[in-house]
């Protein structure tokens, strides 16, 4: 009986790599295909997750609401108004078997303004279910707790 | 006879962003049990570091002076006024075997301010001495080098 | 017949550790033994790129060019006017084997003033092709596109 090897970090930090490059290449359309069919997205602020609020900033439960949330973007973003550069931590692995793992894994954001103007725009981290079926890794859940409560997460693209 | 294995970057990565974490999630009382009973933990700048100049920001040689610091800074901070995110680069292993290892890790901070401002904090480099025990890896010295001699350190987090 | 293992993202975070270090640790000189003799190294932003336009800001297209440009730096920074903080991402492979990479690497560079003030430089990725000889990794290509526009590359040290 050959059990499934556990996922490793190593192979977290090749899911994330992925999952960065789609958004920050502009490559949105591939950005739900990263999670599960249901699935949790949710976005929120350290302060928030503290005290347990319940709300979030940005809330799905589905890859199709995912997918609706990228349409939107597009919709909304004729002449592209910023660009994206995911600088992600390495995976701290909680818990994992061959099947599924948690990690947390930290995360920063620089913005770039069509203007040229670069800042900080978010940082946080990613707190992650994941699964591993035929397809590879999904995340069933992710959650991203931003440092700041002012990080304006409304038009903006995914974390 | 069985050598134990190398410590390898790998080893170093998961230490490292376990270290990070305790900072970052405000479980500092978990970071003084990252080093040895006895060890050296210094910050300084780049500058002062290339003049050889002896003084460091920050001073302790023992886990017990680094935990007199975080019970400082808890009595210090009441309101927690600000939070880091420490970003890391992958280590760059300079020597290894199975007992210990010597390597360089760069790494930035954003902190982010009780109003929810974030700025890069400080970047620089961890240059690192580590040894393998019965609980796993602790570093016997780490030195952490600024790049800038404004990084106000006196009142801060650990870096 | 043992064929070479391929070359795996592990490989290629340690190179590009060891180049980073080579330029944010002031060891400039030794920067552009990372390439081939005859190689290409091009900066260039995303716009450009997108547009297909076929200026870079900087571009060298074998070693002894990367030398006469780290010679020229030296000449005119006397008094080390800036130093970088280069935090990389996890590379993410489009193709390996044993002799050759394909990879694209996310980048963020925190520049210091001299007089210690801080911000985020560039930021980017690296668009990567590597050959693996008798010395170990080399770049026979390096395409770095910036997220901005307007960062400074003229009399700036490489990314």
């Amino acid at each position: 009986m050959n059990a499934t090897p556990a996922i490793t970090a190593l192979d977290l930090a090749a899911f994330n790599a992925a999952y960065a490059r789609a958004i920050d290449s502009d490559t949105l359309e591939a950005w739900p295909a990263f999670f599960t069919e249901r699935c949790r997205y949710r976005i929120t602020h350290a302060e928030a997750q503290a005290e347990g609020l319940p709300g979030g900033l940005v809330y799905a439960d589905s890859r199709a609401m995912l997918e609706d949330r990228i349409a939107a973007l597009r919709e909304a973003n004729i002449f592209e108004p910023q660009r994206y550069r995911h600088i992600l931590g390495w995976p701290h692995l909680l818990a994992a078997d061959g099947d599924s793992a948690q990690a947390e894994t930290p995360f920063a954001v620089v913005r770039t303004m069509h203007s040229g103007e670069q800042m900080v725009f978010a940082s946080g981290v990613y707190i992650d279910r994941l699964v591993r079926g035929a397809g590879g890794l999904r995340l069933a859940e992710r959650l991203v707790v931003c440092d700041s409560r002012r990080t304006d997460t409304l038009l903006a693209l995914p974390l």
